[in-house]
């Protein structure tokens, strides 16, 4: 029979991106469009990183090993050193994109039928790699009232069956921009350990945290085995579209199994594994300076929507998104009404509903997600954009 | 439980990278190996394609579409035009390599428990993501004493249950080198269209053919919802290292679910799809060069096998691999061997044992795969050593 599988079926479109369309039509009749809806830094890929792969002199772009070059995992071996991560370079693969390394885990890890406990609101995306690899996603509620904070470990515990095998956090948070404590960290350690579970750690945004210290996963000790991070190099030197990512474990059970996938798909993309490599060796202050731009643009982005009339956005520690409650009826409509039928001054504002990062049916109906991945200037004007539109939003609560 | 999944157990180790440990003891040993053991081509990768990417003037490296640039999709239009494939640009999907092409259709057409029909000897990663779909392939035998043609058409029958959902061709056909002919594409058809089942058609190798023309599923009329092309450019223009694939398609629902899986990995490489593009603006002699070179290394090589007595190895019609049978009790310990016992002045050959490559176990155990990938100096020292090692090897029949 010529169908589609139920898993083709159950694939989750991409919550950012279906209200694409409706973006180009209000580009089309003129209108233009702020967007705060996804991930995409503006901040310049670092010019060594680019020109180490503009000046690369080799004949024939061949596969790298199917863990990524030898000599780029060593060099992140110093990268990670600096950030207090010891691994040695064969506890390294290379992968393309986060979004690879998370796969593999979940391949690698369970089973059709296990369960993975996230807490909510969560990355889109793990629905997708979930449906893929025949996982259930149970998600526990965290809550705007504490700016997204940790669940309380008894909200683990309740959610623990005998088909829980990880439980995955992204830290800081997309996308909440929440920052886990080292408190907070240790009570995940303890409830791995407690039920020996994975921890899938996703520290795409390590690098972006505005006042306390990152606690990686991998500082966690004794827990070593239970250990997965999944890194990518997307946001941190602005490089998205390399798709070079990492998935790092001293588990070497699970380095053993997780090789297997890598060898499948051959290998992870060179020319950005080049990039990588370059961006190692990238001056100490590097960060600080694409740091302190986000942290402006955080700062000017949640103090503007606080000023708005029936709106609260906690403060996020790190990462560049900002969750809001707006007093709305429904925030795919409003979104999607942004888009259509509003505009100040021709200018509108496109933002991700928070409907989609909740595994739990009917949540999210008052948030929306805000990237900060524009300048001041821009947010100024989309704020502009979106205090105007809560006025006149027919579905306003 | 700290376990891994048992997808994670059952995924094959790469029947081609597992003697690698024993390629590096001979080379540390001072023996020099001729590597007719991967895919790896030696040709150079176009200078015009290398220099798109290293004169690329962008500042931000992107994410890209998740199908792929608009103007890279536009391009690859022209491209299958010219062989003959009438496609538009919304019926490719861009993917990381054709893996992710393979990978995406098991995923999209096949549930947990459904069975793909693939003529062995075939590419031993099929295997790899079978498994990570959970499907299960059903192996049909070609024969070497027909050069691996298509089995008949009552092996197909025999072999479809109602779990049946595809057939998966590679053609010209990595490993045994066979070219497809018009009349046993048509006899594909036939099947496909009788039974309702999708023909998954990788024709990386599609610009090698050395005789006979390259019949594409894709030029099959009257089954175009049924017809997946899974496409790379690694051996086209010798660019394995971009990752850059294809998944091709008229079936538009299809399509739809594929996307899906597309988005949920944001997007393939930014800076091979660069190289891609250009590539289609090759010469159009460009690819005589490359054939030439490899019917010259193909004509070399399989005369010298069949020179060896007890040796037979199929002319092949296209790829650049070809299978020989020899006089060996069993093809795993004589690859091993070559690389930890023999040597002939001091050089030595890795090939690939073809067990690998059958579903069924026990066959393959006479025969190895070779790949023309060096030049014809190198294949000729290499069959010096072959030729050598077969009169002295202890298990030769």
């Amino acid at each position: 029979m010529l169908t589609i599988s139920n898993r083709g079926l159950q694939m989750p479109s991409s919550p950012i991106r279906k209200l694409v369309p409706f973006a180009e039509a209000a580009k089309k009749k003129g209108v233009k469009v702020y967007h705060l809806n996804i991930g995409q830094p503006d901040i310049e890929t670092p010019k060594q990183c680019l020109d180490a792969v503009r000046h690369s002199d080799f004949k024939v772009l061949e596969y790298s090993h199917s863990a990524g070059n030898e000599s780029y995992r060593k060099k992140l071996v110093e990268y990670y050193k600096r950030v207090g991560i010891n691994v040695t370079a064969d506890q390294i693969i290379i992968t393309t994109g986060g979004s690879e390394a998370i796969l593999f885990g979940f391949m690698a890890c369970m089973d059709a039928g296990d369960e993975v406990i996230i807490p909510e609101p969560f990355y889109a995306n793990y629905n997708g790699f979930a449906v893929q690899a025949g996982i259930n996603v149970v998600p526990i509620t965290s809550s705007i009232e504490t700016g997204f904070a940790l669940p309380p470990i008894e909200d683990f515990e309740k959610s623990i069956t005998s088909k829980t095998k990880a439980i995955v956090i992204c830290n800081p948070n997309n996308p909440t921009g929440y920052l886990y404590s080292k408190d907070e960290m240790e009570t995940l350690k303890q409830i791995i350990k407690k039920y020996n579970l994975y921890l899938f750690a996703d520290e795409a945004y390590r690098e972006f945290c505005y006042a306390d210290e990152h606690t990686s996963a991998m500082h966690l000790t004794d827990v070593e085995d239970n250990i997965v991070l999944m890194d990518t190099i997307s946001k941190r030197y602005s490089a998205c579209g390399g798709r070079i990512g990492a998935f790092v474990t001293k588990n070497q059970n699970l380095l053993n199994a997780t090789m297997k996938f890598a060898q499948a798909r051959l290998s992870p993309p060179s020319f950005a594994q080049i990039l990588g490599e370059a961006a190692v060796d990238l001056p100490d202050n590097y960060f600080d300076t694409a740091k302190a731009e986000y942290k402006l643009r955080r700062d000017v982005i949640v103090s503007r929507l606080n000023k708005m009339k029936g709106v609260f956005c906690p403060n996020p520690g790190g990462a560049f998104y900002a969750m809001a409650k707006l007093p709305i009826d429904d925030s795919d409509k409003f979104c999607q009404w942004l888009l259509e039928e509003f505009n100040y001054n021709n200018q509108t504002v496109m933002l991700a509903p928070a409907t989609g990062f909740y595994g739990t049916v009917g949540l999210g109906k008052q948030e929306v997600r805000l990237a900060y991945v524009l300048n001041t200037d821009a947010i100024n004007n989309a704020m502009d954009c979106l205090e105007k539109a809560l006025e006149v939003y027919p579905g306003r609560l």
